[in-house]
């Protein structure tokens, strides 16, 4: 059985995960919705969809659609994803899931009952590399500290776009910090006990941040984003016997090589490499996966609400000018 | 006219200068001294020095030497630096200079009225390497960050290493935090306006500490640094077209080549590299050159005063667990 999704608006992420549902075994894309149908049935045809749905509500009446990928802007995630769990559709949202934790809470708990799949889309940790990467980890001794950058650059500041706009709960932080978050939780897999972060504003949202996180066995984390430096994404997880480096965690440079490399203290790094994946092809086929087995899988909505808690945290903190202490 | 070398101590890091003295061009080491005059002679006859002194007086004492290499615990340099002033030497201590800034501004001030030149023992700066980043660093559009990390590994904690006795004033950002300190000074050029810093305490100096540091047009930079962690060694100059990026900036891997690269944002890292050369010789022969011409320059004491400036604030910071403002 194929899983049939139903894409949730045509902002200019839906092209790719559009594209990647095509490419994906066990998946096919067979609606598009807009707020006007015109725009829905231009977007449908161009991409070869089938259907086009004037709104986003008749997109989820639609009983042919059993998963929807939601790319519409944070602070319309709550809303959308509240509906689709009442309509049984299972659901992939774009990051940051929610404006904040207790919000991302009260949508896992929705989906939950409502027995729908929820999953974020940091696709990342989906490609083949993540694994692979993870198990290397055990090869650098007692882990000692994570550090992480996701940057890039707007050449002049947009005057419209909804990463610099309060109102759609944009900022550098939920937008590129969160898979900063994201690949800490992954090294170290629990919740920092206090963070530290400070931000430059631009509109009230953050233009760039920088991040200090502390773990339990003195374990630390450092990590900087933003958009007014060229375009970073780089992790480093050190131990005490090596390093582990991606220069591109993120957005690997490469659909035919995604590498990294190993580092024992002498210069001398080990290159290591997975061929011909494309992350977003496999986020999808995880989830059409979980959708056609049924056995939905609480790791995804755990992964959100854990890094929805961190970024909250540090942007608190980064408000607060003060280190914040999270509960055990 | 050649540069003739003392060396004040027999430590371990002598060695590697004794033998960049060797191998200077206009430098020539001519005595040791140790609190023993057999240690002493028995260190000249394996590296080849014609005379041996059986204490530090006896070779500041001695007429036939212009220089003085201090190799001693940061905590006996305020002692030997002032002696070794009084006897119009020319003085590279090694780092840190001193205890703290108090002590390194008086240090500074004795030498610059005694006329002798005063240097500290960072070798980094001196390679060619150096000179050609720096160029490149205006290839990278506005700088925004510098994040840096230098870190080595004890499998067991040494019980008595001078790096962890706080009456020789030891620790993790004294010894590996000051080039990191000094990195973003050469990179920036000013000092910080404020720092954060947090750090793990054995024996009541640190193990291992986090830095942030905040400068002025909102640049930030940051670093670790520790005695817990596999060598790492890297520094990364991130700006609005570019970001630069060395692995060995401390210690380079390699004496026939030294690389550092260039990344444009998209993945494809341009390698760059100088040929040939040994920072350590480099440095005696900068140094050398200072004394046999007699222009002195204030630029290295100045920096010597800003890498304290800068470590004792975080050292504060760290204690206090706040953030530390920077007089302007």
């Amino acid at each position: 059985m194929t899983t049939r999704w139903g894409i949730l608006s045509t902002a200019h992420i839906a092209t790719k995960v559009a594209k990647a549902i095509e490419r994906a075994h066990g998946a096919t894309a067979v609606a598009v919705a807009s707020r006007s149908m015109e725009k829905a049935k231009a977007w449908a045809d161009k991409h070869g969809i089938p259907k086009a749905h004037g709104s986003y509500q008749a997109l989820l009446e639609d009983p042919e659609i059993d998963a929807v990928y939601i790319p519409l802007p944070p602070a319309l995630h709550r809303e959308w994803v509240l509906q689709a769990a009442q309509y049984g559709k299972h659901i992939l949202c774009e990051k940051p899931l929610a404006k904040n934790t207790a919000e991302s809470i009260e949508m896992v708990e929705v989906c939950r009952k409502a027995g729908v799949q929820l999953m974020d889309g940091v696709m990342w940790v989906h490609h083949d590399r993540s694994d692979r990467m993870k198990q290397d980890l055990s090869r650098l001794g007692k882990l000692r500290r994570v550090t992480a950058s996701f940057s890039f650059c707007w050449d002049v500041i947009p005057e419209k776009n909804i990463r610099l706009d309060p109102a759609l709960a944009g900022g550098c932080l939920g937008d590129l910090g969160y898979y900063c978050a994201r690949a800490i939780w992954w090294a170290y897999g629990e919740l920092p006990s206090k963070v530290y972060a400070t931000a430059r504003y631009v509109n009230d949202v953050e233009m760039n941040l920088s991040a200090m996180l502390w773990f339990s066995d003195e374990r630390m984390a450092s990590f900087d984003c933003g958009f007014d430096t060229q375009m970073r994404q780089w992790l480093e997880v050190a131990g005490t016997r090596g390093s582990l480096v991606c220069d591109d965690f993120v957005l690997p440079w490469s659909e035919s090589k995604a590498r990294w490399w190993l580092h024992d203290g002498t210069g001398r790094g080990e290159e290591r490499s997975v061929p011909d994946c494309v992350q977003e092809v496999r986020m999808i086929e995880h989830f059409s996966e979980l959708v056609r087995t049924g056995v939905l899988e609480a790791r995804w909505p755990n992964e959100t609400v854990t890094t929805m808690r961190i970024c909250d945290a540090l942007a608190q903190s980064a408000r607060q000018n003060m280190p914040i202490d999270l509960p055990g």
